[in-house]
Formats: structure tokens, C-alpha cells, sequence
């Protein structure tokens, strides 16, 4: 019979420690392991900040090289493939994911991890992660009516990953721009997919089992699906000439424009910054439709931002604001793009398992009982 | 850039509130609803305690015969089934549970749940609760080589249950004392898998995937698995004459028994007491074998309790330390018992989504950063 008070949705409760990034939101900053995410994508290679996420170091030349190689070993175990196969063509993408992750390990790495065995579950982990993108491939394929592709282990992660949705070989700017934007949502701190993995790991779970809990909260609207409505809003505007109109009616609605704002940040998500001109860019050189989404969603984030000002809000477009646009520039559908999230996300997932199962503990909080007080089972009428 | 501390574990923070069940671990109290577990057991039927736990109130009659009806339709859909077919023999039945679930839904409660739809979430969770049995049942016959049996809606959960791992109808016997152990392991608090499953369910994901991240949670040998674990215990011992020389080995060796102690409970865990004699009698009942390891599981917690004791601690069985014997008389093998845990307790897992839900909120604790300092990526070396 706890009387003790709580926080809905845990809003201000500290869980947990973490080494893995932090998150100032009154400056707008997020780091990765201390450095500021716009300068790691600005510098860094996607496998460097793979390394840096899951290692807690920039890694050097050999340490890249060592996990490209890791990352290579990304075929499908035979189990995964003909499940894959058999999943009626309409489930989700990210039903998919969840149902696929748990059969995706190796039989070595199924094993249970144990305490101190991190090296074992690091390989696990590069793992699944390198087969998540072949996963999300295949099932493009799959309910697109086509047989998937195999992937090439010569290939970097994302040019397999966009050369097996598509047969071609992607260009350089595309693969540098999805590098780019997959960087820029691989690790956010205690969101609630994370927590829920941390939570899962804490039993000792299968790692692909802990995943799938992250893919299963990322599955839900108010966490992943921001990028998709936000991408599906700027389609239903249509154009940056109908941006002011539209967003007045949303406002003068209370209407929630989805992909603004963000919990976290009180000025700015840093992530949309990097990525609102790297998205523009991209369209530039992939054709006007692309550039008027882009133009569009930009409009949107200006006009918005200025009616918020008027009210004295600073609330400015999050990353998954200009995410969705990128995603279906480089060709994939709508209800897929949660399941890019996933793909980048899974290597911060495994970074908070590896580092809870170094110092570990079981997670057990405590509830506030707020129930009905002490009573009596009616004893059965006897017959 | 937090200094905030933290407790390892989550240990006494306080995550959110619950009118579901309260845990007096001084009293060695466990209550569902303000019942006391072992009142509820005695007197109530498993209908009865599955309508508390979802619905707050101990059932009438019309609404028994209702869940009775709810409760029938446990026939799997074709995706499920198909998968289960194709699965390779030796996944282990956690890993089955979690890779089916996703695919349990009717298309109609696969759609999200939104807030305040209380009743087409609460029918979706009794059929999904409704499957898990055919799913473990199913499992439980394809690695013996056998085809799964179609689900018999004209009986009870659990009667139909056992009917469908072996072919032949269960006595009354087995299924009141499958029916009460099913409903002292309900619910919990807020244990690992509970925890994970509020904290996926709060981003709004589908019932189902929220259910699965409970399904990995259990799968951790730190959660699920004592009962398992305890039961080989009792076979490795071999009789209750070896008990105290054992007891006294492995106390000497600083192993842990596994069942023993709770987190929870200082005094003793309520849900053991009532189990014992039950398990006991059972396996009276169903021949000298069962007798044989129940006895010597008795003697090792009245040994280890009398050794403990002396030491000044009351260290008693919990309610996993006898369970594994129970469904092990019921003909279930030993890597099922997890399986079983889940069937009971995801109507626990449902009755907290559905809570969550009736008082929204997305989960997103804060996190204390320990980590590297602010720093500066290194700019690329020009060439």
C-alpha cells in the first residue's frame, strides 16, 4: 500500500546511468559520447560513429576496417528467409521486423548473454544489425511481388542496403546522404524504445529479443511514425505556396502538425538543422517532385515557427520532420520508413544493452498503489 | 550534462501507479485488486481472477459466461500457423512466443489502440491471451513430431489447453491445480517484463508487440527460468534424503538455489505457501515419481530455510520453487515452463496496457550521464 508520489510517464525520474550521449536541451546540443552530433556528421564516417556509439571511442583506420567487416556478414539465416517468405504481403513493416528479429542471430550468439562476456555479445550485436537492412530490403521486395536480392558483403551497409531495394547500384550522394541521416537518429538517450530495451536486457534476454522490444515501441504513433505523417502532410499541402494557408487552418484548429517540436529540446533538435539542407540538397539533384516535398516541409517549419514566436514558443521542425522526404527520395514507401529508424536505432539499442550488462543490475521499480483498500474474497455459496 | 544520481536496478523509484495489484513484502503480502492471493485462490475461479485483473471487479456471473465466451476463440490465424509450421524444431519456446505474438491479432485489433477505446483493446487482449495456450500446445507437439491439435472452444482454457498438448481430455484434478498455479503467476507488479510491456505500450504500439516485449523480458534466465532451473535442481538431487547434504554443499560453495528468496517478499512469498501443498497433492495423485521430486524440493527449502535461519535470515521458497514440478506432473517439459508463465501472465501485461492507456502517458525517464566530457571531433585529415 504505497503512498509514495510519481510522474506520469516518468517525466523527470532518473532510471538509469548512461555514457552513451546526453542531451541539453536548453542549448539544443546532443552528443554522442561528447561530441556534438553536427560535428560528427560533418567529419565522421557513418562506421566511425558506429564505433564511437557502441565502443565509446572514435575508432581508428583498423578498428573501421574490423567493422566492416563485421558489418559484411549480412545474409539472412535460413529460418528468417522463410518466414519472410510465408508473411502475408499486408503485414506492417515493422510487424515484420519484430516478428523476423528473434531468428536473426547466429545459434553461438542465441546463446544467453552472460555477464562479462562482452566481446561475444558486441559480435552478436554487429550482427543483427548489419541483417536488419536486408530484412527491410527483402520485405520491400517481397510486397512489391519481387524476389529479394542477396546482399553483396563488397558493398558498404547502405549501398547493399539501397541496391537490394532496388537491383541498382545507388549513387554516391545517396548512400552519403543515408549514411548521413541513419548517423543522425542512432542513439537518443532514454526514449522509450531504448528504456524498453534496457528493460528487456536486464533479464539477461536473448540480445535479438531486447532488440525487437525496441522495434515493438518504435511500432507505436507517438514514438516512431512521425516521419511518415509528417512526409504524408506535406503531400496533402501539396506545395510551399499553400504552406501559410495550411498551417494557420492546423493552428486555428489545434490542430497537432506532426514533427514539430520535440520534448527534449526547448530550442532547436539540433538533428533537424543538419538535415533540413543535406534533405534539400538531396532532392536538388533527384528532380522537382523531390525539391517541392522539401520545399514544402521547409515552408511548413518557417511559417509555424513564426506563429509560435508571435506566441512567444520557440518551436522549430524535429528530425523526423525532414526524415520521411529523404527516405522516399531514395525510393521507399511511406509505412517503411519506421523501419529505417529501427535499422539505424538498433546500434544505440545494443550499445545501452552492452553497457548495462557491464555494470548490471535487474530492472524492478517500484509502483505507487493507488487500488481498491484491503478486502475480503466472498466466500462461494455453498450449494 | 546530468549530475543527477540514480539507484542501480531502478530499486526504490517509484516508475508510475497501479490499482492492479500491491506487494507487502513485510507481510509477505501479495494482493490482486485488494484480495489477498491466497483467498482468491481458494475461493475464486481462474474466470473469476482473470475478470478482476483485466476488468477491477471479481466478475458475475453473466460476465464469467462472457470471458467464457471471449476466452473460446483461441484458434490461431493462418499466418501464425504457417509460421509455427515452418519454424525450425529446436527454437526454444520463449523465442516461438515471441516471434508468434505479433501475428495473433484479428486484422481489426491489430489497428492501433487508440486512447479511450477501452473495450476493442480489453477483447483484443483475451484473444490474444485466448491463443498463447494453442501456441504452446502447438510447439509443444510439432518437436515431438506430432501435428497440433485444433482448439476444443466447448472446453476450458486450461482444460482445452492440456487436451491439446497430449491428445486425451485432462482430469478435474489437473486442471483446478493448472487453473490456481496459473493464477497465483497473473500478476506482479512492476516486475521486468510488466515494466517493458507498460513501457511499449505507452508509445500506443499494437497489444500484441507490447505483449511480446513482456515475452522477451520473461525469457531472461534472471526473470522466467527458476522454475525451470529449480525443477533440474530437484532431479540432480535426486531424493529428500540428500536434500540436507546438499544444501549444505552448495551453501558451502556460496552457489545459489535457485527458487529461493525473493526481492519482493522478507518474510515469504505468499503465492509459495499456497502452491506446496497443493503441488503435493497432485503429485500424490498422479504417482510415486512426482512424489519423489516434490519431497525433495520440499526438504531443500526446509533445510535451506532451517540453515538460513541460523545465520538470522529468513530465506524461504517462492512461487517458482515448486511450479516446475507442477507442470512437470502435467507432462510439460522442462524449457515449456517459461512458456506457461507467459500464457498466465499476459493477462497481467493486458491489464497494465489497458491501465496505461485509461491515463496516458509516453515513458521517457531521464537518464544520469557518466560519460566523456565535451570534446571535439577531430577534423579529417586532408589528403
Amino acid at each position: 500500500m504505497s503512498e509514495a508520489s510519481w510522474t506520469k510517464g516518468m517525466a523527470g525520474v532518473v532510471a538509469d546511468a548512461t555514457a552513451i550521449s546526453s542531451i541539453d536541451g536548453e542549448r539544443g546540443e546532443l552528443r554522442y559520447r561528447g561530441y556534438l552530433i553536427a560535428e560528427l556528421v560533418e567529419r565522421a564516417s557513418f562506421l566511425e560513429v558506429v564505433g564511437l556509439v557502441v565502443d565509446g571511442e572514435l575508432p581508428g583506420p583498423t578498428d573501421v576496417a574490423a567493422l566492416e567487416g563485421a558489418l559484411a556478414d549480412r545474409a539472412l539465416p535460413a529460418a528468417a528467409q522463410d518466414v519472410l517468405a510465408r508473411l502475408p504481403r499486408d503485414t506492417h513493416p515493422m510487424t515484420v521486423l519484430a516478428v523476423v528479429l528473434p531468428l536473426l542471430d547466429d545459434a553461438a550468439s542465441k546463446e544467453r548473454p552472460r555477464l562479462g562476456a562482452r566481446p561475444a555479445q558486441r559480435a552478436a550485436l554487429l550482427a543483427l544489425a548489419a541483417r536488419l537492412p536486408t530484412v527491410v530490403a527483402a520485405w520491400t521486395r517481397l510486397r512489391r511481388g519481387l524476389a529479394p536480392l542477396a546482399p553483396d558483403p563488397a558493398l558498404p551497409l547502405h549501398a547493399d542496403f539501397l541496391r537490394m531495394t532496388r537491383g541498382a547500384a545507388p549513387d554516391a550522394r545517396e548512400v552519403a546522404v543515408l549514411d548521413a541521416t541513419q548517423a543522425l537518429q542512432m542513439e537518443h538517450g532514454f526514449n522509450a524504445s531504448t528504456f524498453a530495451v534496457r528493460t528487456v536486457a536486464s533479464t539477461l534476454a536473448p540480445l535479438s529479443e531486447s532488440l525487437a522490444a525496441g522495434v515493438a515501441a518504435l511500432h507505436g504513433p507517438l514514438h516512431g511514425g512521425a516521419d511518415e505523417a509528417a512526409y504524408r502532410m506535406a503531400l496533402e499541402v501539396g506545395g510551399p505556396e499553400a504552406a501559410l494557408a495550411w498551417v494557420d487552418a492546423a493552428l486555428a484548429r489545434k490542430h497537432k502538425i506532426m514533427g514539430l517540436g520535440h520534448r527534449e529540446y526547448r530550442v532547436v533538435d539540433p538533428r533537424a538543422l543538419v538535415l533540413r539542407p543535406m534533405a534539400l540538397d538531396l532532392a536538388r539533384a533527384l528532380g522537382p517532385a523531390h525539391v517541392r516535398v522539401l520545399e514544402t516541409l521547409a515552408a511548413i517549419d518557417d511559417h509555424a515557427a513564426a506563429r509560435f514566436a508571435a506566441q512567444g514558443k520557440r518551436i522549430r521542425a524535429n528530425v523526423d520532420f525532414y526524415k520521411g522526404a529523404v527516405f522516399a527520395a531514395l525510393g521507399l514507401e511511406p509505412d517503411c520508413f519506421t523501419a529505417l529508424f529501427a535499422m539505424s536505432r538498433a546500434f544505440g539499442w545494443g550499445a545501452h544493452a552492452l553497457e548495462l550488462w557491464d555494470d548490471h543490475a535487474l530492472y524492478r521499480p517500484r509502483a505507487a498503489y493507488r487500488g481498491a483498500p484491503p478486502r475480503e474474497v466472498p466466500r462461494p455459496t455453498m450449494v
